[in-house]
């Protein structure tokens, strides 16, 4: 099994990123090919004491940034790391793809140079997220496709359903449907037709699912469209960082509040840590006819290493044939 | 100045409204009209020594749950407490209405019973939400209008900001467009052509504003359609009660959580209280020819009072005077 990594993708890179393949290797074996500045990889992997021996390293002169447009990866930078490990990995000198670049990128280019699964309408920007009861759900599509219809919702409940079965073990996973109550009567025309198709697919659908419900662990993946998915998306992490900001200030901003801090330092770092986005590595890109995963923007070594582990397990579990068997 | 009070609505009605209207009465003066069965509403003031002397009370005999739909409040239950007080708004018996009750009716009924301001294409449902930095802002539409149109975007702006301007006492209110991303060119059709209308408004108008950054206060008004809005303010909701709900935990479940909590238990309520609804009082349904408030749902005392003021505010600021000025 050979992943592909864009090394220059995310806040961290390229450091971070080739640490994380480095220490994904030691832990899960696999072979790596890193694509990227050579010279750059190279000088950072030997300033900071990492072997590259084992690796295989394709050079890409140039780097999609966070602010360059999706398209991008298409037209205006085709020898960036992503537009060049996205065409290795369509050549099939790879089983798998992880990038913790532009998210925007990643989507166009895994729909448009590995292309899609045969008979997906379009893929979907699809993460998982902690809840606040200790497990996680898959958010699809989060901002892939802002508009969307019907058959879309239901694709995506099939291929979500497939993977937090076979990559995240949840057993029999509930899907739910975004809407604004949870009678069925609810929402627009776009619900009113999903539940429908949603009801009578071969999936555990459990029916409508409001936000407030979200956090609590209702369901194991959501669906909705894409402008909705993303503000569920931005404005659950915009919440938890914010309140987590101001639980820390709490401890920090006075005497008291640091006394304090040393009783429950360590429950509070578990609760942390049952919320890190880190722990759970990122979001695939549901529908591509191989693996693409999105790591988080801010991926660090850990990050990174978790991401390759979950592209891994896709890869291995053969959630792709299921997807494209269960459309058929 | 008259307030009309629907005595049956919400978790806690009657006795905790007719307590909240009481403390009203005491502490900022005025007349009101509490409107429900008659005979329930006496025994209960009876039964907790309110003294109701100085209120009018109407007779209703049905009351609108939470379960009945938003247009029970036309035709299947013209005796309720929401459909007579109404009505009493809308003869001119009143010069503002309060209710802890189900949202979809007062929008239903505010609209159709009391009548929209002349020019006002929707009435939306727009509650003040606490941002994490010590302010609020206005979310509007939250799920009056789940389709929604371009200037129908722009009469929110223009509503929501006499109402922050006047009477929140917020100057020169920041107005951001929910959008996928801060750059122009982001979102649909909708967006493209609500941003066009927005920039050539006479607001405050700061552009796209993301999910993400709606706890940190970056604007004082959001305006979007209302299936993102009711997203936004149920995620955001549920998820600072997931969170929140985890921090107690945290204090509670040990011994050693036990003592941290003697020395932080001041700053932690402080936190609380910032982000407790019910020091804001509820959300108004922007866009009637006179008040329309909607109170938490789970409104204590307290929020009946704070939801009182407001309205009270709400009349005394000739708001709606402004509005329809503004868009003739």
């Amino acid at each position: 099994m050979k992943i592909i990594i864009d090394a220059m993708g995310g806040d961290n890179a390229p450091l971070e990123i080739i640490k994380g393949t480095y220490e994904a290797k030691q832990e899960f074996g696999g072979d790596y090919i890193l694509v990227g500045k050579e010279d750059v990889i190279r000088d950072v992997a030997k300033n900071n004491n990492i072997d590259l021996t084992d690796f295989e390293i394709v050079n890409a002169t140039e780097v999609i940034t966070m602010d360059d447009d999706a398209d991008s990866v298409l037209k205006k930078k085709p020898d960036s790391s992503m537009a060049v490990a996205l065409k290795l990995l369509a050549d099939g000198r790879g089983d798998g793809f992880v990038s913790a670049g532009n998210s925007g990128a990643i989507c166009v280019g895994g729909t448009l140079l590995v292309r899609r699964i045969k008979g997906i309408k379009r893929p979907a920007f699809s993460p998982v997220l902690p809840h606040f009861n200790g497990g996680c759900f898959m958010l699809m599509d989060s901002g892939a496709n802002l508009e969307t219809r019907p058959e879309m919702l239901l694709q995506y409940a099939l291929m979500a359903s497939a993977y937090m079965e076979k990559v995240m073990k949840i057993k029999n996973p509930r899907v739910g449907l975004a809407n604004v109550g949870t009678e069925e009567h609810k929402g627009t025309e776009l619900q009113h037709k999903a539940y429908e198709l949603l009801k009578n697919a071969d999936i555990n659908f459990i029916g409508n699912v409001e936000g407030r419900d979200l956090p609590f662990g209702v369901c194991d993946v959501i669906v909705c469209d894409g402008f909705t998915g993303n503000f569920i998306l931005k404005t659950y992490e915009g919440v938890a960082k914010a309140l987590m900001k101001k639980v820390k200030e709490l401890f920090s901003n006075s005497l008291k509040g640091k006394v304090a801090a040393a009783f429950v330092m360590k429950d509070l770092k578990k609760m942390a840590k049952e919320l890190d986005y880190n722990e759970y590595g990122g979001a695939p890109i549901m529908g591509t006819c191989k693996p693409v995963f999105k790591a988080h923007g801010s991926a660090k070594a850990k990050t990174m290493k978790n991401a390759i582990r979950l592209t891994k397990e896709y890869i291995e579990a053969n959630v792709i044939d299921e997807i494209a068997e269960s459309i058929k």
